[in-house]
């Protein structure tokens, strides 16, 4: 079966990374781990599980050399543990020496979603930049841009890709056309590329699955216009996607699914003892004799992506599949670590506030 | 037969305007004529023949309030007579009150033609601005800009109107669609309408019948962006085409079809004498009994636009029409009155040069 992806659907659940990666020509990012000196929580759980060129990017962290990390985001909502790990990986790179381009797609989120650009600027800033500049994000060496109002050589960039791209092939990539789904891929690959009108520079865009349609029109587009630009082809990772708690997708539209960054101790736990679908057995006695089922359980899985200890979540993930740990003793693992860190996290937030200036400069 | 208008088909002739008034929808310009205390030689002769909601530019010009004159240039090769005739009316506009906007048409000749940007932007420069200013454009009250440079706001407004534009209804004004006239299609819209960002104000787009597409696919979005940005719906006038000198059309890419703002005398003479379609009879004799037809003499036809006395040009038409001026005169009349013209306009010419840099501001 063919695997489509429509980087418009709505955060769809990719089953099987593997047929993903056969089918797109996406490299295993196990295969990167050696040369990566400090690999993040992601990477080393195979979250981070696909790749493409990402060679180059290692070598120029290893080698101390100068790169560029680009990400876009599409501002609807609350910021979730989903969005977090974006985040963290923004922020892990710049750590690692990348200059950070973050775009808010407001274009696109017009164009695609309708969505006012004064809305999309506030919610842009105030929850998810200051969720960012909480989690590490730091103003030296990161442009935090909005497509409404980025230069005029990237706006006009945009124009000029339009010069070798067909129609037939945008229809490949994306189905049927609208003017709106062609400004805003050309609008795209403009984010991408536009870092290396000055100098050709490494970059790397960490994504979902479904945006690897526009990763490849991006890198056919900078071969295109290697001659006129230059453009060194951009490297990606793939993420999988954060299952929602009730065990389908999670979604900004349904709070239901996630836990927010802005969430109360009192919202986790209830969210999490109601609704994070469980992988343990009907009663305590079943759960101790059979053990439950990490494997599917969401409160585990949430923890492969916010508990750094390997030992502590080994050890959770043979205690609860032995039978030893319950599900409600799960979850209050879960509850606790979450509170924990939104605690410290939203007293940062508060602190974030006041540097926000140092990323937005106000006509 | 329907009347088909394909802006990007180079140089088409309309033989018959009152068709294309009728079936497009467009006003006869001659109602207009009586609001209009200082008409131009181009309104009187009917060359400008039609117009769409010209009665709010006569009313502000009458009133002498603000409003625009838009228009756009596509460098190509040479400024002729052609081209000469958008310029006069342009700076008629400006010596009669409009801010008047000048668009380089970069971004849509890299699309449509493949032309550098480079080269374009010296032959807007060297060729089209020079002679823009030799015939009279002034810095006050004149925004000359290139569409690759204009302002963010403007870069963006060319991708928001995407927004309320339809697949099938840009393919119903332009034929076949692909990425490249859709992004040329939208960015012309933005042109017309960017000017009035700030305030609504009414604006006049100076075309050739074959731009109509683009002015009322401009008119339908300004309508359905009223809420906003309370766009006035653009004005136009439409001009009939100046035609070749063969007969046939007047086209850049045939130096033999047209007189160029910097042909020599010399030049001038050669191709009116030998390429200019006469409407004589074959010998002296028959010319002089039959008389010859200034309707379709092409020596005769350019008088209409560079002859700007009433009087003689009508004693030109009915001696010609009587047999008492011969086809050899009549080319005389029109190489000495070229002749006189090109040589002031090439002294202001080099004048020109020195001004050019208050229009164009240098990075």
């Amino acid at each position: 079966m063919k695997v489509e992806l429509d980087p418009w659907a709505s955060g769809i659940r990719i089953e099987d990374y593997n047929k993903v990666i056969k089918e797109f020509g996406i490299g295993h990012f196990s295969d990167m781990l050696k040369r990566i000196s400090e690999p993040n929580l992601y990477m080393k759980r195979g979250i981070i599980y696909g790749h493409r060129d990402f060679k180059q990017i290692a070598d120029a962290i290893r080698k101390k050399e100068k790169y560029v990390m680009m990400t876009g985001l599409m501002p609807s909502g609350k910021m979730h543990f989903g969005h977090k790990m974006v985040a963290d990986e923004i922020i892990w790179f710049q750590n690692h020496g990348a200059k950070v381009y973050v775009a808010v797609a407001d274009i696109e989120a017009y164009l695609m979603r309708g969505s006012s650009l004064e809305e999309l600027r506030k919610v842009a800033i105030e929850e998810y930049l200051t969720n960012y500049i909480a989690l590490g994000l730091k103003p030296k060496n990161c442009v935090f841009y909005f497509q409404s109002e980025g230069s005029v050589k990237y706006q006009t960039l945009s124009k000029i890709f339009a010069k070798k791209v067909t129609f037939n092939e945008l229809k490949a990539i994306y189905g049927n056309l609208t003017p709106e789904k062609i400004i805003s891929a050309l609008t795209q690959v403009a984010d991408i590329l536009h870092p290396q009108l000055e100098n050709p520079i490494p970059t790397v865009v960490p994504v979902g699955t479904d945006q690897d349609p526009h990763i490849r029109l991006t890198r056919d587009i900078a071969y295109r216009f290697k001659k006129e630009y230059n453009f060194i082809l951009p490297s990606a990772t793939y993420h999988k996607f954060m299952g929602g708690l009730g065990g389908g997708k999670m979604s900004s539209s349904e709070p239901k699914s996630y836990i927010a960054l802005t969430d109360s101790h009192e919202e986790v736990k209830t969210k999490i003892n109601k609704y994070a679908f469980s992988g343990g057995q009907p009663t305590v006695e079943e759960h101790r004799k059979k053990g439950g089922n990490p494997d599917i359980d969401v409160s585990y899985q949430f923890l492969t992506f916010v508990e750094e200890d390997d030992n502590k979540l080994r050890k959770i993930y043979s205690d609860y599949k032995s039978g030893a740990l319950l599900t409600g003793e799960l979850k209050a693992i879960l509850i606790e670590k979450i509170n924990k860190f939104l605690e410290t996290h939203q007293k940062k937030r508060e602190k974030a506030k006041d540097k926000i200036d140092k990323f937005i400069i106000e006509d």
